[in-house]
């Protein structure tokens, strides 16, 4: 099967739909390949209260409607994993099943929060596990939580979480935090923080929410009760069809300033992006940008 | 009159709003200070059909459930002009009747697009009268459009437009178009753009929608009768009440890198910042990584 698109976005996240939406009402053939999610990581997102417009949205309730808008510009969906990019004059966008040849590709495939690979671990997501204070931290005013990691994020999510909840527990696995000394110095002058180092985080109780969890410390076990955990142990963007062809940092992001990258006509939108601050605005942001840079190096 | 706040954002634009929405979600007491209109130059446009979430909303209606969400979280937002910001230890942002301290600042002043000074012109502004193809080109789909201006702007809208419209005419008050060789070139590969060089505008008719526009070539009149006409001849950057502190570049913009201003404490988030790409989304994004970096810098 071989169709021809002006562009192929890759994911279906906020990026990649906001890019359909730019491209789509400049009059380009555009096509999204997505292989899990319409909404990707945003739809896990039980509610969004830090996206512009909407006061409390479910995730899902804002991938739908992004989904619609996009539907109704005449932008084609398919599910179907994109396993290589070929590139030529034009680019071959390469799934299991199709070919699609097309002029532009905007690669906004996104990235996943690493997770702890415990039980109880991933449906407790959004009721009581998390892993963005910006965007759940709010959640937990003067509630008692605990960040799990001991690097930048780590630290400067429970300093920012030691602003808003009574007690803050920070749990690292190494005996030494691997946060830079200045936030460490900070964190040690918080006096509702407190660090529990050599420390993994053993069992997750809990059904419909999180209710505790079970340290342990040197083979010692340790009950912890909990509102709400936040896990900061890093990203893992999803990166792997494209991790041949461009430029791609030391923790798996592919590095492309404003949103172009090294190849003419591949562009790179959204959290598989190398930037500092990942959330839904900033993806929306990415998404316009790569589209407008596309339709640029389609009618230029 | 003397009150301290951890931030005060100048401007209540979408860029000032997200801030306010990100500060006060990481409790921290905001105020927000605008000179004109809440919402900024979003409120201006009659249908915004690119902000993702919303398949079709009018900007004032966009920028009316923005200040709500914003009000919901306990900012303050007061309609004072500022005049000077101070730079000590902490800032004090000065107003006609008043003082503010405070921690950090945001700058969210944005920009106003230039007009050609016609009667008739500001009435019409999104009936028949436009600036951003990007956002109401999509309005003008087989339509007969003029583009006023020469410069790379000019000659981008006229091209994006090309794709879209049925005839394009581009009008420039000088004897040559100013901008890129390279875009000029494709610009004459267009069979549907009708260029006029040494024109100006001189008329504008239409009451309560664009009818036509008169133009004036070396003092001959000439009626153009179109459908829509998209003024691309600058933006005014709203700079003022900071361009002796911050750096400026030779357009107006505020430089500053990340948000990041050269002063410890002040950030900058939205269209008064030295960016390629201007629109909502991207100005939601400003204010995100804006206040992000306010926040670190309060916590740390």
């Amino acid at each position: 099967m071989h169709s021809v698109y002006d562009v192929v976005i890759v994911g279906c996240g906020p990026a990649g739909l906001t890019a359909a939406i730019y491209c789509a009402r400049a009059n380009k053939k555009v096509l999204i390949l997505e292989k899990e999610t319409i909404g990707g990581q945003m739809s896990s997102a039980p509610l969004i209260e830090n996206y512009p417009g909407f006061n409390s949205i479910s995730g899902s309730e804002l991938a739908n409607y992004m989904y619609e808008q996009v539907v109704s510009l005449g932008v084609n969906i398919e599910l179907e994993e994109v396993k290589e990019i070929k590139v030529a004059d034009k680019k071959t966008v390469v799934t299991e099943d199709n070919e699609y040849e097309t002029n532009a590709v905007i690669i906004a495939t996104g990235s996943k929060y690493r997770l702890l690979g415990l039980e109880n671990e991933e449906q407790l997501i959004g009721n009581g596990i998390h892993f963005c204070v910006s965007c759940d931290g709010a959640f937990y005013k003067n509630k008692t939580v605990a960040v799990i990691g001991g690097g930048n994020s780590a630290v400067i999510n429970a300093l920012a979480l030691s602003e808003l909840c009574q007690k803050v527990y920070l749990v690292q696995n190494l005996s030494k935090l691997t946060a830079e000394q200045i936030l460490i110095d900070k964190l040690n002058s918080k006096s509702n923080i407190e660090i529990y180092a050599s420390t993994t985080v053993k069992r997750i109780v809990g059904d419909a929410e999180l209710e505790k969890i079970i340290l342990d410390k040197n083979s010692v076990l340790e009950e912890l009760i909990i509102d709400g955990m936040f896990v900061s142990i890093g990203l893992i963007p999803q990166t792997d069809s494209v991790k041949n062809i461009l430029d791609i940092n030391d923790y798996g992001y592919i590095t492309a300033e404003n949103c172009i990258s090294k190849i003419p006509g591949i562009f790179v939108a959204g959290d598989c992006r190398d930037k500092k601050v990942k959330q839904v605005t900033v993806a929306v942001s990415d998404g316009t940008i790569a589209a407008i840079n596309a339709i640029e190096y389609l009618n230029n």
